[in-house]
C-alpha cells in the first residue's frame, strides 16, 4: 500500500506530523492549499500549538536574486543549528511555473537535511485568499516545530505584497540599478518593508542603490502615509505601524556576503516585535484567516441553497417578473438563517 | 437650483422616469451602476413592470464594426417607428475608454430623438457583477417602455460573453478573415450565438467567412457540448439550450446592407423565445441578479460585524493563539445570525 493508506484520519495525520513525519506534514499542507475538511481539522488542533515561530516575508522583483538569497539564508540558519521552513508562494500561476521550479532545484542542496522544509504553494481561487492560505501553511510549520518560517513570494503585485506583509518581519529585495520602471514599484514595496536588501552587492551600482533607497525611505517616512493594501482582507485591522526607517543592507547571495548580517537583523527585528503583546502583524494575520473562513462558509451555504427546489421555484417567480430580485434575496436569506 | 434638486426621493424619481423624464431615467441608471440604495428602491418598484422588452446582446471582437452596426440597427428600428435603448458595457475600464467614447460620438446622430436612449456603463467592482448590473439597467429601460434593449459589449473575454449571453437573443459579430487568433475566440463565442453576423460584407472574404462559420456551427452542434461560462454567476441555472444551427447573416453596416434582414431575424428569434413560458435566458438572468444581491448583502453584513468591539476582541484572541480561526468564524457567524 502507498503512503495514502498510512493515515486513516486527520488525527493520525496530525499526530504523525507532530512526531516529525515529513510526509504527513506535506499532506496537511496540500490539504491547506486545497482548503479541504482535513485542513480544517488539522488547523483547529495545530493552531493553539503555533504562535511561536518567526514569520519572515521575502519579496522583490524578478531578477533580484531572491531564491539565491533564500538559499544562502537557509545555509546560514542551518550553520547556526536552527531548523527553517520556506513557503514559496506563486500567485500568478495555478501550477508551479518554470521559474519557481528552477529556483526549487537550486535549493535541492538542502533537501537531504530534515531540518529544512521547502514547500511551493500555487494560487488556488482568488488572490484575496492567498495571504490566508500561506499564513495557514506557516501555522502548520510553526506548530510542528519550525522556529523560523520564510514566506517567499514571486513577483511584485498587490497579492505578493499582501503575503509578504502578513509576516512578522518583511524583507524587500532590490537589485542594483533596476531602472525607472522598477523605481515606481519600489515605492509601494518600501512602505511594507522592515528590512530592505540590495542584493548582487558585487555589482558596481550596489552601494549607490542602497544610498538612494535610504533617501527614499526617509522621504516615505516624512510623508507618513501608509496607503498600501496591507490587511485589505481584514477589514477591522488597525494600521500596522512600521519603524520609521527600515534598515538597508547589501548582500551578495551568490558568495554569502552580507547574509550573516541579514540574519542578525532579522533576529533583532524579531526581538523588538516580541515586546508588543498585541502585534499588529499577528492581528492582521488573524483577521485575514477568519474572514477567509467566513467567506468560504457563506459561499458554501449559498451553493447548498442553490440546489434546493424551493430556491428554483423562487427563481422561476423572479424570471416571470412576479417577484422582484430583492424580495427573492430576502426570502432566500430568511431560509438560509432558519 | 440644478437638476439634482428636482427629485427629493426615489419614488419621485421613478414617477418621473415612468412619465418619460430622460434625466430621471439617467439618474436611476447611475444609481444602478453604483449599486446604491436608490437603485434598490427603484428596481423593487420597476421590476414587476418589466419583462416585456426584447433584450438583445451584441458582442464580437474589436474591429468587427460593432458600433457601426448598432448605429445602423438603431436607424432601422426607428424607421419602423419603434423605440430602442442601448446599454454599452465596457468591462475593461473603470472609466469609459477612448474607443467606446468615439463609438458613442458616432451614435450622436440619434441623440435628438427621444425614442433612442444610449447609455455607457463601465465596470464597477468585480466582473461577476457586470451581467447583473447590465441586466438591471435593461430592466429599468424595459419598465419605462423601451420595447427593444441592446446590450452591447466591448471585447471578447469571459465577462463580455456572459453579458451578451444574458440576453434573450445573442448576436455575435465577426469581420471577414480575421486571422487564426480570432478563430480561437470564435469557437467560444459561437456557442452562445443565436445569430452570427459577418459584418463588412463589402470586403472580398465576407461570403467565404460566412460559409466557414456555418461549417463551424455545424461542427459545434455535432459535438453538442456547451462548456461556456454561461450563467456562471447563477449556480442553480439550467443550461440554456440554443437552437442547433444559429443563422449566419452578412451585413455592411456602413451602407445599411443586410440590416433589415438582421432586424427580421431578431424579431423571428424573439417570437420563438416567447413560446417558452419559462425561458432559460430569463431564468439565468433572474438567478444572476438574485445571487449578486445576496453577495452584496453578505459582504455588507461582514463589514458591519468587522467594526464591532466584540469582533475586535475575538480577533485579538485569535492573534494570541488562544482561539483558532475556525472557532472564531463559528462565533462571528452565530453573532451575525442572532
Amino acid at each position: 500500500m502507498g503512503a495514502k493508506a498510512r493515515f486513516s484520519n486527520p488525527t493520525e495525520l496530525v499526530d504523525a506530523a507532530l512526531a516529525g513525519d515529513r510526509l504527513a506534514l506535506a499532506r496537511i499542507l496540500t490539504a491547506v492549499e486545497n482548503r479541504t475538511p482535513v485542513a480544517e481539522a488539522a488547523l483547529r488542533r495545530l493552531y493553539p500549538m503555533a504562535g511561536k515561530a518567526h514569520l519572515v516575508g521575502i519579496t522583490g522583483p524578478p531578477g533580484s536574486g531572491k531564491s539565491t538569497l533564500v538559499s544562502a539564508l537557509i545555509a546560514a540558519v542551518r550553520a547556526a543549528g536552527r531548523p527553517i521552513a520556506v513557503v514559496a508562494v506563486d500567485p500568478s500561476s495555478p501550477i508551479t511555473g518554470g521559474a519557481l521550479l528552477g529556483d526549487r532545484v537550486r535549493m535541492q542542496a538542502h533537501t537531504s537535511d530534515r531540518d529544512v522544509f521547502i514547500r511551493s504553494m500555487a494560487a488556488r481561487g482568488h488572490a484575496g485568499g492567498l495571504a490566508s492560505t500561506s499564513t495557514a501553511a506557516a501555522t502548520v510549520l510553526d506548530a510542528v516545530g519550525f522556529d523560523l518560517v520564510l514566506l517567499e513570494t514571486v513577483g511584485t503585485g498587490q497579492a505578493e505584497v499582501e503575503v509578504a506583509a502578513a509576516a512578522d518581519t518583511t524583507v524587500v529585495l532590490e537589485a542594483p540599478e533596476m531602472g525607472d520602471e522598477v523605481q515606481a514599484i519600489k515605492a509601494g514595496l518600501l512602505e511594507v518593508a522592515d528590512i530592505v536588501v540590495v542584493n548582487k552587492g558585487d555589482r558596481p551600482g550596489a552601494q549607490r542603490t542602497a544610498s538612494q533607497l535610504r533617501a527614499m525611505l526617509v522621504a516615505v517616512g516624512r510623508v507618513g502615509v501608509r496607503s498600501t493594501g496591507r490587511a485589505r482582507a481584514a477589514p477591522a485591522s488597525a494600521e500596522r505601524p512600521k519603524p520609521k526607517e527600515p534598515q538597508v543592507l547589501v548582500t551578495t547571495a551568490t558568495t554569502g556576503g552580507g547574509v550573516p548580517e541579514l540574519l542578525e537583523s532579522l533576529d533583532r527585528h524579531r526581538a523588538r516585535g516580541r515586546e508588543a503583546t498585541d502585534s499588529p502583524a499577528r492581528l492582521a494575520r488573524a483577521e485575514a484567516q477568519v474572514w477567509a473562513i467566513l467567506a468560504d462558509r457563506l459561499q458554501a451555504d449559498l451553493h447548498r441553497a442553490a440546489t434546493r427546489e424551493a430556491t428554483a421555484a423562487t427563481m422561476r417567480e423572479v424570471a416571470a417578473h412576479r417577484l422582484d430580485p430583492f424580495a427573492a434575496a430576502d426570502r432566500l436569506l430568511a431560509e438560509l438563517s432558519s
